[in-house]
C-alpha cells in the first residue's frame, strides 16, 4: 500500500520505518521537499522509503498518517492539500500539546473539542481516525517493547476507515482484544484529554514504555 | 479516627459504610442536618455513623472526604467552614463535571486549572490530596471487584497528608505498589482530565466496575 507520513519526527520516524518494514510504500512529507532528516531516513536502508512534501506524501499516499507537531498539524494538513486527502483515510496520531508555557505542555484544546475533531471540520471529506496518540512512539509500533496485554484506542465517524486502522494496528502487533473503539470523533476528547495523565506517569515512571491496560 | 464525609449520594455512602467497617467514627454532612438520605444511612445498622450538617461533619472529622458532586463542591465546603478544615488532610474525590450540556458531561474546569487546586486555592489550611477519583465508588472501597492489579492515583502539595491518604487506601484494600504518587495538586489536572476516557470505557464496556493498570 502506498501510505504518506506527514511529519519527520520521532514520531513520524518510527511510523514509517514500521510501514516501511511491513512492506508498504511509504512517502515522508515534510514542509520542504529536500527535509534533510527525510533525505536521511530515505537513505538509512530502508526499501521503499521516499520523501517530498507533505503534498507530495498526502497525493501518493492511499492511506495518511498525520505525525505533525499538534501545533502544526492544521498548517502542514493545509499544505498537504484538501484535494490530496479528499476520500482518504487520515489516520491523526498527533496530540495538541502546546509547550509555549513551560514544562508540563498544556492541550491547545481540549474538554469541549480536539484536534481530531478540528482536523475533521476543516477537512470534511478526509475519514479521519485518532489513534495511537495515546502511546510513545516506540510502543505505538512496537507494542511488546512493553509486556503484558495493554490497549490502544481508535475513534472516527467512518466505520469502514476505522477497520483499515484497526488492521493497520493488528499488524503493527497489537492484539485485536487490545484495540478500543471508542466510538465517533468525539472521542478524540477523551483520548487527548489523557495526554495531561500520560506526562505524569511518564515524569514519575522516568520512561516512556508504559501504557495502559483497561482492567476488568 | 472521627472522618467527615461530606456528601450523601452513592460516592459518599461506600466511603462513608467502609470507614465505618473499618472501625472509624464517620459523620456524613448534608445541607441539612435531618438529610432523609444520611438519617438512613445511619439507621442502616453500620456502627459509629453519625449525621449532620456539612459543618458538623467537618469540625467531628479528623479528617475530611469531599464527597460531594464536583459542581457543588466549593459551596459544600464553605457550608464546612474554613476554621473546620484547617489544618485536616481533606481527601478530595470529586469530579467538576457538568452535566447541564447533557451527555457525556463536560468538564467545568479543565487542562489549565483542576477543581483539587480550586478547594486549595480558596482552604489554603486545608491538606487536600486528590485521589480515587479516577475509579468507580464501589471499586474504590473494594478493589478486588475488579479482578487483577489496577491503578489508583493520588497527588497533593502536603506530603504527610498524602501518606496519610496512602494508608487509608492501603486498609481499603489497594496494595502499596498500585498507589501512584503523581506529585503535587498541579496533577489534579491530569487525573480530571482522564474522566471524559473513563466515561467513554464505561459507555462501551457497559459497566463501571473497571480500571485501569499502568504497564511497564
Amino acid at each position: 500500500m502506498n501510505i504518506g507520513v506527514l511529519g519527520t519526527g520521532v514520531v513520524g520516524q518510527s511510523l514509517a520505518t514500521k510501514l516501511t518494514e511491513l512492506g508498504h510504500t511509504v512517502t515522508m512529507g515534510a514542509r520542504r521537499a529536500d527535509n534533510e532528516t527525510a533525505r536521511q531516513w530515505t537513505e538509512s536502508g530502508h526499501e521503499n522509503a521516499r520523501q517530498g512534501t507533505f503534498a507530495d506524501a498526502a497525493a501518493l499516499g492511499e492511506l495518511v498518517v498525520n505525525c505533525t507537531a499538534g501545533a502544526a498539524s492544521l498548517a502542514a494538513l493545509e499544505a498537504a492539500g484538501e484535494e490530496n486527502l479528499s476520500g482518504k483515510v487520515l489516520l491523526d496520531v498527533a496530540n495538541p500539546l502546546d509547550f509555549s508555557r513551560g514544562m508540563p505542555p498544556r492541550l491547545s484544546v481540549a474538554n469541549t473539542d480536539s484536534l481530531g475533531e478540528q482536523i475533521q471540520r476543516r477537512f470534511p471529506e478526509a475519514r479521519v481516525v485518532k489513534a495511537l496518540n495515546t502511546i510513545n512512539h516506540q510502543v505505538m509500533v512496537e507494542p511488546h517493547r512493553v509486556p503484558g496485554g495493554h490497549d490502544v484506542f481508535v475513534c472516527g465517524n467512518d466505520e469502514a476507515a476505522k477497520s483499515e486502522v484497526r488492521e493497520l494496528l493488528e499488524s503493527f502487533g497489537w492484539p485485536r482484544d487490545t484495540i478500543h473503539d471508542l466510538g465517533d470523533l468525539t472521542a478524540a476528547r477523551a483520548t487527548e484529554g489523557y495526554l495531561p495523565l500520560w506526562l505524569r506517569l511518564m515524569g514519575r515512571l522516568g520512561t516512556a514504555d508504559f501504557n495502559i491496560r483497561v482492567v476488568r
